[in-house]
């Protein structure tokens, strides 16, 4: 697994850590936060702390097993904090930690510009299917 | 596939565009910039146009066959630019349209800030190991 960093001739992330490098495990933490659902769970936590069935009709579309494997997967990384109540049934609320918060407060600037992008974007598809001849 | 928004009653995207929304076609543009090689394509090519090969070796990691296909989606999202001269053999060349770079930009913001808070996240994920028990 040694693959030449950007810097030249170090290994990956011996000197820093870079996302562009396949070893690095920035790479993965990228993934985390980008991924299909990684991205949709922290701009949904954004809004405030939520318990699981609440973040599944937020991030629509996500099942309660891909959910569920987000969530340890941002927990880990300490972008999320778990919080168990101990009632009876336990409650346990989902929230950002500081750190989840700094990130997805630029994954949010980045979706908003996608979204206010999209009448573009939309022309741009229609541009490149008539130019292919596509329907 | 109709699917209430934010919004209230409206269903997607009738008002505005809603990643958070499953019909949003803006989610499928987050997913195409975000996704495992949509972002660092993106990266990438915020340095420079590149032919094909020089973005392959910079997106390490990446096969010729996902690379294509993410390049495709880009550009007809209108992100990325490809640029063919009439030239035997013809030379290829790949870059951001104007767009593709403010998309970038937002990207990098996130990226560089996941690699200088990896030292954070590596702590979590061992606290969170050490939590568990596990190796």
């Amino acid at each position: 697994m040694e693959t030449p960093a950007r810097t030249g001739t170090a290994t990956a992330c011996e000197l820093a850590f870079d996302v562009f490098a396949r070893a690095c495990p920035s790479r993965e933490t990228l993934e985390h936060v980008t991924g299909r659902w990684g991205g949709l769970t922290l701009g949904a936590l954004y809004e405030g702390s939520c318990r699981f069935n609440e973040l599944r009709r937020r991030v629509d579309g996500v099942s309660e097993k891909m959910l569920s494997q987000t969530l340890h997967a941002l927990e880990r990384d300490g972008l999320v904090h778990r919080e168990a109540q101990p009632t009876n049934p336990p409650r346990v609320d989902y929230e950002l930690t500081p750190m989840g918060r700094e990130v997805a407060t630029r994954l949010l600037t980045l979706i908003r510009f996608l979204e206010e992008g999209m009448p573009q974007v939309l022309a741009a598809r229609e541009a490149y299917d008539e130019a292919r001849g596509a329907l």
